[in-house]
């Protein structure tokens, strides 16, 4: 979310950042997850940033907007503001802070789905949040209408076979989506539907890429661009507090992203400032962004020296070897 | 927190449940605690509580309010107008959802501390937040004479004692309090200031009692009630979702808690009847309400057929002849 | 491993096995792995099934033989030995019991690899030993060619992605192997070599057929099987104490492999006949057994009525309809 | 254990430790456990571990003798084995590598027990194996006499009340022993009965005292020395891998423990070296060892400057003041 000096959500920035997604080929705008660091505005705020992000989009791509506050009444108030608003469903978090039981996780979308005025997408993210399991997202898939699908940000194929093995015999209409780009493309591949990705703010042009070449069942070309989006993704996830790699790989793109709400120590923006020259590198490998007139060091990993081109070129040389792609 | 039937506050038998606690013994009131259910609440639903109980307390004890909101700039906000209403001090849980590195829990606490105008204690409750290592909280008691203490709810004893160790002898005035009565006795043994528990909520007298055989140096009391009231923290914690289980308690002692606001099962519902019975039992053993008309069974635990008071009685037999007590 | 009537081994019925293994198409055998329950056998017996194993096998394929042991010493000492019995290589899994940091599971299996008269492959199975992370396993594949592969268990497709492309530039020939069924087509995409299989006591045919048509790049009906076979694997793996739902399903295709070395109550014996029928009826839908005299009843999941056979049905009907198969 | 340059067992050493060890205050000796890294023998290296071990005491204390092996025919082999050298009873750690379900821990241990010669403990260490939970712990006192004692490593204070609840009641002559000696004193304060602890190798006098003073009721005492052993224990556990850090205390006090069987690194070596500096220290500051020539810096905790002759002196100051001691 791009905030001014102040603090505060900077909103001709959010619109100029919404056209360019949209113009970028991404099929929807996901306002309000984790990657929007929902939990970090108020009430009131996350309802402006859906009123912006709607009118911003025009119409153009659908909205899926997180939609989860305090208790059952609040979120049921704001499932109707954004009913209200045009947007095509909302996303609604398990419970966090408290680790619920299954049942009582159940007991809760139940409550919301049961009275909500608009179709409602369950978000699974275990490392977040309560889990919510194959059994319960099945009970509600079958007891629900209005609960029309999943995005899960496990990663696990595993899981995400037995969600669709258990799902989708009752509920045709259902969609998987999964949060986890550093294996979309296996998850196409085994039947998901789709992603909502934090990758997509840096890189839109290319989790729209490995979509299509695999929709077009071209998993090999797929697959290049999937092993170059892991290294940007593992660098934007794992060496800054998430969400914030995906902040500044935005603004490398243009954008004016400001301060996060979360504090940073002084140690934490020198690490952010060497970490963000390292994915100026590896954008402009995408030629997305102009190298930096400094130069690009090779990206060591820790026990070695490799580009990633260089890997790309090994792993895709052996795999055609082997004659799979 | 006593919520009415259309699921709100219910503000005078939260006035009657603030001075009841009060005249049975508690030091002090933690309003918008984890028990208190302070994320299922709205910003404003907060600050009403806080006044309410600030206003019902009438000084009589000091108020430690919860004052975590959704960022910085909010915290500080809710901080400023606590302080104005006359509590002792705020606690701050560390941040949640998001789980945060060491460096990252103590930017957070840094920047409310540099800015708080009020004390502030430190809650680490590692289950459901981010946790607040020995090191982070040695390094704000010893940068910020605004932190002046710790709620800790591990219940583990050896991080406590390495808490006191690392931080006692830089401050002297730093208080370190436990959230986990299951171990109270043995915690003020080590050297704790005290504790702010959910069962108080249910045996007010039960934790004052204890508190004040332990700080008699009567470890031999204190512990025979410590026996007892892990039954009754175990039989409240764990067949519930946390803290319905305290919350069924307060009802046996005569306050109208309401629904909570997490939604329940037809099959909860039931099986919270079922073991509010048991709570009636443990807490007729206790003396504090009257024997259910209808009797009570044995209480069976997984493997055996003993009533509290027979262990109890065994337990405190040995150790009385092993020369302990 | 199949056991006589005194719990020793049954060597008729273990050569049996074997060829009846390779005779459906097994790749290669992989003695004292998890499934082989290597850590309740004594090093003697060890050393015995490695003997029978390759001698059963008789050069048809490659054995890769378990070899750790209580040290590293008797580890080298088993390799020693089996490399005289003309094992392909070995396999050792990473230290268990105590939790060892990267740097000392490098510094094992580094002491290994320097002393190995054969190649070695890495075993990463975190569920039960200490994990081996990325840069430990390709540090040890950049300075030891004696190290020429990797069997994973953990069923990460992330986790693979980043081991190909850290260690695959370096080493061309190393072995990158997947010891989690359940993603066996997913892991061959993405560049996985193949993998060992505790389902292949079950199924061989079933493995090599996915296998097959995974390297045949037809994905649409190697995933058909893939959803079939996560049944097996889940119905296996999750009802019993690991391995003994692959001991039972073994017994259905005619193996005695008598009583485990894990002693069972009543209650689970009683669960495991109950399971075993079920077992029975999946392997009947494969048409590997005969359907059971007494009938199938449809296999229920936690919150549904769905059979395997439609469940697969739709799902793949639903994947053609989006034109990925 | 004590091994020569050859990596074999050191008779004569410990010999020499068994003596020094009961000489110094121990109740007790237990060969084959955790710190005596049993996994990393051989099945006749235990056995003639606890042969000299039985002989070195010569009947001056009782010996528990570690006795798990591969599976319940070893283990038993070894429990007659040990019945009779005259062991007054063996210890049976929980399953490991598997991570077994409580009802098969139970049948575990109650195939053992039904069969075994002589009296047993449980070890329940769930950070290494399959833990040991409350009801299987009565399950197995109430059915098997021969059960007679559980050691627990857990260092949970509630877990261990919870324990002495459940089984206390039925067998008034079952020992509950901990194996964290971090919170011995509070341990035995709640009823436990004694401890057995990887520092005695180190400091036999001072866990010693420390169960003495707490016998005789005077908590303040013991917890002085709890706060220091503390100290001392997390400097042999965290920065080294255990049991190394108690390896190299146990050659400060003079015994010639040699390189331990799990290999390390250069950089590993190095980092022991100084860290040995640091304990040596620390024995000097119990006037156990004298003080290095070379002198001994302050030690430094994470955030801070305090020796801790400095934290116990303003702990112990601040416990008095508050009337506690």
């Amino acid at each position: 979310m791009p905030l001014d000096e102040r603090g505060q959500i900077n909103e001709p920035e959010l619109r100029r950042f919404v056209s360019w997604l949209i113009e970028r080929g991404v099929h929807g705008l996901y306002p309000n997850g984790s990657t929007g660091e929902f939990t970090r505005f108020t009430a009131g705020e996350r309802r402006r940033i859906v009123e912006i992000v709607v009118d911003a989009a025009g119409g153009r791509v659908p909205v899926l907007a997180g939609a989860a506050e305090a208790n059952v009444r609040e979120t049921l108030a704001a499932c109707e503001a954004y009913a209200g608003l045009g947007v095509r469903a909302v996303a609604i978090v398990a419970p966090f802070y408290y680790k619920l039981t299954p049942e009582s996780v159940y007991a809760y979308f139940a409550e919301i789905a049961r009275n909500s005025p608009i179709d409602l997408t369950l978000y699974n993210i275990p490392m977040f949040a309560s889990p919510i399991d194959v059994p319960t997202i099945r009970r509600l898939a079958d007891e629900f209408p209005r609960v029309v699908g999943i995005k899960d940000s496990t990663g696990d194929l595993a899981f995400m076979m037995r969600l669709i093995a258990a799902v989708r015999p009752l509920r045709s209409d259902f969609s998987f989506l999964t949060g986890w780009e550093a294996v979309l493309v296996p998850m196409l591949m085994i039947g998901c539907d789709g992603g909502t990705h934090a990758s997509s703010n840096a890189v839109p042009e290319v989790t729209r890429r490995m979509y299509d070449l695999s929709i077009a069942g071209n998993y090999g070309d797929a697959m290049k661009w999937q092993y170059r989006i892991l290294e940007l993704f593992d660098a934007m996830l794992f060496p800054f507090e998430f969400p914030d790699g995906f902040r500044a790989a935005a603004e490398l793109r243009g954008f004016r992203f400001g301060r996060g709400r979360q504090p940073q120590t002084c140690a934490q923006q020198s690490d952010r400032a060497a970490l963000t020259s390292v994915l100026h590198c590896i954008l402009a490998d995408f030629e997305l962004v102009d190298r930096p007139a400094t130069g690009c060091a090779p990206r060591i990993r820790p026990a070695g020296t490799d580009k990633v081109e260089q890997v790309v070129f090994e792993v895709m040389r052996e795999l055609e070897k082997r004659g799979i792609f």
